[in-house]
C-alpha cells in the first residue's frame, strides 16, 4: 500500500486538519470534529444546504462547501456514513432559521442517519427536507429507480440547490430544484483498478489487469459487466449506451456533461474520453451547455471514470450559471 | 496498463482535442496542432507569456493558459520536449509586439529547442527573453544550481510573470520578477510508484512496494535516496530538511506553500502531508501566506508528492495576489 498517511485509523482526522488549514478562507471547523462548515455559515435569511457521506471521495464531500454551494458537511469514516449526530450538528451549523435542505446520496447508512438526525433537529425547531440522489443508472433497473445509488450527479444537485438557496429561494424551492436536477441526471462509472481503504490495507474487491468493470459503484459495488479493457472511444460509447436511453436524452436537449476520474486515472485520459463523448452527443443533436472534466468525485486511488449528464431546462440553466466558489468546483466559476 | 486511451501513439492529439473542447471559453487551438493559446491572445500592449514542455504533467503545461497567466504553450510528446517549431509558433501566438517572456523548465531538450526558436523569432522581429526554472533541490548541489531541473515551482513562476505582464510590465520587468520568483523557490519530490508512458507500455523505472524514492524527478529521474516507506509526517520532515536550508528559509519569512500530487495519489493524502508541513513551518516561525494543495504538476499515474516553497517579498505578494484564471489554478482566484 503505497500511501502518504500516518496512523491508518486517523486518516480522516489528519485529512480534515490539513483541509481546514489549507482552505481557511472558505471553510471552518465546528465543535463537532466531523462537521465542517462554510466559513460564513449560517447565512442570515438563506436556506442552509447540507450534505454528508463517507470520506475517500475527495473533492466530495467537503470540497463542495463554499459560496452559493454547500453550507455544512457531515463527514464519515472512509466509505462509511457519517453518524446521525454529525448530520444533526451539520443541520445546526447551516440553519439560519429558514430551514435546511439535506441533499445526499442513496446509501443505507446515510438514509438511516439522516432520518434520525431530522428527528433530533425537529426537537430544536429546525425544519429539514431532503433530496436523495440516485443518478447511478447501473445500480438498479429503471423500474426501481429509488434503489439506485447517488454518484457524481450529486455535485450538480448541490450546485443547483446551492444556487437556488443563494438566490433567496425558500426551503421548498431549494428542494424542488435539487429534486429536478437529480431527476434530470444520469451517471455511470467504469472501474479499471480496485482501491484500498488504508485501515484495511488491501483491496476489498478485485479488477483483473486487462479487464474493466462497467457500472461499478463508488465503493467498488459490483457493476453490470466485467469485460476486456476497451479503448477510450469504446468506453465512451458503452457509457452513453447506458445513460442516454435511460432518461431518455434526445436530440435538441441541452446538457451538462461531467466526466470525473475515480482518483488515480491521469486527467489527460479524462480529456481523451470526453472528446468522444462530445463527438457522440453532437451526432445525436445533443448540445453540451457546460462541461466539467476532472476529479470531481473519486474513490481513493481507484483508476476509472464516471460520466454524468444532466438535461437542462431554462431554470436549471439559470441556476447552473450562478457563480459558485468551492475547492472542488474550479470550473464552476463564471 | 489500466488506461483510458485509444491509439497509444495518439494520446497527445486525443487529449488536446478533448482539452480544447472542454475549455473553449478559455483556450483556443492554433494552426500548429502542438500549440495551444489563450483564447484572447495576443493581447494588445501586453508582454506575451509562453511556456512549453512534454505532456503527461497535467494540469501543466496547458492547464496554466488563461487570464493573467500563460498566453501560449508549446506541447511535446509524453515526457519529451516540444519542437523548436512549436516554441516558435507559440511565441508568434503570444506576441503583440511587446515581446515574449518564455518561462520554462531546465531540461536539455527544452533548452535546445527554445534557443533555436528564439533565433527563428528574431528573424521575425519578435524579442524573446527567458527564465529557466531550476527549483528542484535534489537534482544538483547548491553550488551547481544551474544544473537543477524545474518542477512544480514553475507554476509559481508563471503566476508571478503572468501577473506582472497583466499589470502592464515591460518584457524586462516580467523577466525580472519571474527570475526572482524562481530564485526564491525550492522544491523536492518523493515518488511512491513508477509511471508508464502509454506508447512504451511498461514503467521505465521501478520503485519497490514498501519503499519510496526521495528527490525523484518528474520523469522518474533518480532521487537522492531510496528508503523504506515512511509516514506522511516523516515525509514532510524529510522534505523540509532538504528544502529549508537550501535557500535558506528562516524565521519571519512569508512563503507560498504548494503541495502537489504526482498523479495517482489521492488528494486526501496531500492534505495529510500538508498538515505536518504547516505545523513544522509554524514551529520555525515561517508564515504560510498562501497554500495550494492538489494536483498542480503531475507525472502520469505516478504516486507521490512534491513540496514547493517560495519566499515572498512585498512585490511577490502583490503579484501572487493578482487575480488569475486557468484550468489548473483553481485556488489562485482571489
Amino acid at each position: 500500500m503505497q500511501r502518504i498517511i500516518n496512523d491508518p485509523e486517523q486518516v480522516v482526522e489528519d485529512m480534515l486538519a490539513g483541509f481546514v488549514r489549507t482552505h481557511a478562507d472558505l471553510v471552518a471547523p465546528t465543535d463537532n470534529p466531523r462537521v465542517i462548515k462554510y466559513a460564513k455559515a449560517p447565512i442570515p435569511g438563506k436556506v442552509g444546504v447540507v450534505t454528508g457521506g463517507g470520506s475517500g471521495h475527495k473533492p466530495a464531500f467537503i470540497g463542495y462547501i463554499g459560496r452559493n454551494m454547500v453550507d455544512a458537511v457531515a463527514v464519515g469514516e472512509i466509505f462509511s456514513s457519517p453518524t446521525a449526530k454529525a448530520f444533526y450538528d451539520a443541520f445546526k451549523a447551516a440553519d439560519s432559521g429558514k430551514g435546511v435542505a439535506c441533499l445526499y446520496g442513496n446509501y443505507a447508512g446515510d438514509n438511516m442517519n439522516v432520518k434520525m438526525a431530522i428527528e433530533l433537529a425537529k426537537e430544536d425547531g429546525i425544519e429539514v427536507k431532503t433530496v436523495v440522489a440516485n443518478d447511478d443508472v447501473p445500480s438498479a433497473p429503471k423500474t426501481e429507480r429509488a434503489k439506485r445509488r447517488g454518484v457524481a450527479g450529486e455535485v450538480l444537485m448541490w450546485k443547483i440547490g446551492g444556487a437556488m438557496a443563494a438566490r433567496g429561494g425558500s426551503l421548498d424551492e431549494v428542494i424542488r430544484v435539487a429534486q429536478k436536477a437529480i431527476d434530470n441526471t444520469r451517471s455511470i462509472g467504469i472501474g479499471l483498478t480496485p482501491c484500498t481503504i488504508p485501515a484495511v490495507g488491501k483491496p476489498n474487491f478485485t479488477i483483473e489487469a486487462g479487464t474493466m468493470e462497467v457500472g461499478i459503484g463508488h465503493h467498488g459495488e459490483p457493476g453490470i459487466q466485467v469485460c476486456e479493457l476497451k479503448t477510450a472511444d469504446e468506453m465512451a460509447e458503452m457509457m452513453l449506451d447506458v445513460v442516454l436511453p435511460d432518461l431518455p436524452f434526445a436530440g435538441n436537449d441541452q446538457v451538462v456533461a461531467l466526466v470525473s476520474g475515480l482518483g488515480a486515472t491521469p486527467v489527460m485520459e479524462l480529456y481523451i474520453l470526453f472528446n468522444k463523448v462530445a463527438e457522440m452527443l453532437g451526432r445525436e443533436g445533443i448540445t453540451i451547455y457546460r462541461s466539467y472534466v476532472g476529479n470531481y468525485f473519486t474513490s481513493l486511488e481507484m483508476m476509472g471514470v464516471t460520466l454524468t449528464l444532466m438535461k437542462l431546462d431554462d431554470e436549471l440553466k439559470l441556476l447552473v450559471d450562478e457563480e459558485a466558489e468551492s475547492m472542488g468546483l474550479k470550473q464552476f466559476k463564471r
